[in-house]
């Protein structure tokens, strides 16, 4: 009786593909002998389509990623200041349209320094913390407009939109997960400035906060929690915030951790309407594509994220085993695939 | 023939009276024998004003500070989540409506790391740069509002409004300041998401730009520049931000290079229409306030830079010597009067 898991893959630009194959293998090796069986299909989106065909995610491919219960995505995003893609904007137009059609409204971000990975910190003390980003919402909506473009006239605006209805499902989640953690959770925002999207999240988060009298909430101004991560980033268990400020914190949270070479996230429909997706944070570096100089390790943290997903928690639990283990133990440079290769040696050892 | 500089001395709350008393040591010791004098008016303003009278700022106190030819201000902001302060925000009040009303475009937030001073990196080498962020624009109007407040419906946006006059007269001076410094300017913002507000600032900095021609320009989003202030922060020079993006750079800088205890900052109008302010970039800190534990070092580090602003190079540059001497041989705790008091020693050497 097996398990047929229908799964996306969007392999997409620069060294999106590269990493991916790596994620492949270990997601196949992982689960070679079990009852879930992968049933792939891969498109083929990001710049390099767009130049080829200037299409950048069409009604029908939405339709085709829909129809599935999963996906991994690579990295997407052309070489900057290519001036055949000025007109495109692959991220809005591809990432961010999948993770607001697909309702992502959780962008889960685990951070954690694993012995042996090398970060910037002198002292950085135990690092173990996840960023629940909200992923639909927030100065990401699109809701801006300029007039008298090009003039020394023109006026630029940006809005961020935020509802009680967005902001109190991520909210849950994030109490949810701090519950099953170190029940501790700190709401980042700019309250004292975004004083009205500001002071919806402070209401939601003290009205939830009495659900779970057994967590422990605090909030930080987003400057202050950038000081935290790099002062006392053991401080933090889970982090809730908006879409910008989370983009942010997570970049900087990956580096403190080790470099985005480590960094894997998901984006997640928790209601399971439409499928989630798992990524690793870094972006497409088309410099070093196709050199086999990438570093596969967030992609393959990315398919543990999305084991876990699935329910196939010792799966997942195994993939992060192995690349703990390949962390602790590296030494001199490596091509991709021999990262992925030393990952599986592990996972079947 | 002496000149006469009618100063505004805003203590406010917390630790502001401490530090702003060593600053105003300093500032008297250096100009003791120069031709300058200091005509200084002290407006009891912040949290404490507050309670007692329930005014935050009056026009009648915008008023009188404005017949200044500069401010200092130590610090604004009572105890987080005093019940009494429940509906003030003395931030957006009085530190926000001084920034707006007097036009300090210019939040000018220079970052060194000096010798002796411990930050969290292992390995920081050379750090020396400023960031020119924008003060009177951005997410910080206060263009925000709400509906249906406090129920499972409510809305609530905030719009980030930005003018080409507002940017190229920030973008400008940024480019000056390159131009006697190292000669490169980073742009930092989001433009692959807050595409309108974003394509405005790029467009402005390229056309400058060629004016420019000296000044090597690159690029960062907001996220990117935050790994690199920890894997490389040697590489800025001039960074050139908004208002948000600077207020969360400014703070990851402090910390990097050593505190924001060291941070010192200028909210400047240069056109000279308004009193310029200058102030440390951290908090009240009411925790510590009145026990002599706060380091004056920022205050006194702003001291320089209204003496830089007053065109006193000379004397501003004893001041940053004083401080870096003080810093390089900083053992054990002392006062905030300690530490005022061992650097004008150092003045008067
Ligand atoms: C590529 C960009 C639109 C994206 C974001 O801002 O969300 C990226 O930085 C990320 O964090 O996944
Ligand atoms: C107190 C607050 C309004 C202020 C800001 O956000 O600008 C502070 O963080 C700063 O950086 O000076």
């Amino acid at each position: 009786m097996s398990r047929v898991v229908k799964l996306a893959v969007i392999p997409g630009d620069g060294i999106g593909p590269e990493v991916v194959a790596e994620a492949e293998k270990v997601l196949d090796a992982v689960t070679a002998n079990s009852d879930v069986a992968f049933d792939k299909t891969r498109f083929s989106l990001g710049a390099a389509r767009y130049l080829e065909t200037g299409d950048t995610l069409t009604d029908e491919d939405l339709d085709a990623i829909k129809a599935n219960d999963a996906i991994i995505l690579g990295a997407v995003g052309g070489t900057p200041g290519d001036p055949a893609l000025k007109d495109a904007n692959i991220e809005r137009g591809l990432l961010l349209r999948l993770r607001f059609t697909l309702d992502h409204y959780v962008n889960l971000r685990p951070s954690k320094l694993y012995p042996g990975a090398a970060g910037p910190l002198a002292d950085p003390g135990e690092i173990d913390f996840v960023v629940v980003r909200e992923g639909t919402e927030g100065p990401y909506v699109g809701n801006g407009g300029a007039i008298r473009v090009g003039t020394s006239n023109e006026v630029a605006n940006e809005t961020s939109v935020n509802t009680a209805y967005g902001v109190e499902r991520v909210v849950r989640y994030a109490f949810e997960l701090a519950e099953r953690r170190r029940q501790q959770l700190t709401l980042v925002h700019k309250t004292n400035v975004l004083v009205h999207a500001g002071g919806m999240w402070q209401r939601i988060v003290n009205e939830v906060a009495g659900e779970h009298p057994g967590v422990a909430v605090d909030y930080l101004h987003v400057d202050a929690a950038t000081i935290f991560m790099v002062s006392n980033p053991s401080r933090f268990d889970v982090i809730v915030t908006d879409n910008l400020f989370g983009d942010i914190l997570t970049d900087l949270a990956g580096a403190v951790t080790g470099g985005i070479g480590l960094a894997a996230s998901g984006n997640i429909n928790p209601d399971g309407t439409f499928p989630s997706m798992f990524e690793p944070v870094h972006g497409s570096a088309p410099d070093i594509a196709g050199q086999q100089k990438a570093d596969p390790t967030a992609a393959i943290l990315s398919v543990a994220l999305l084991l876990d997903h699935l329910g196939l928690r010792e799966e997942s639990a195994r993939v992060t085993s192995a690349v703990e283990a390949d962390i602790a133990e590296r030494l001199g440079s490596r091509t991709t695939t021999e990262v992925g290769d030393a990952i599986i040696a592990r996972l079947r050892a």
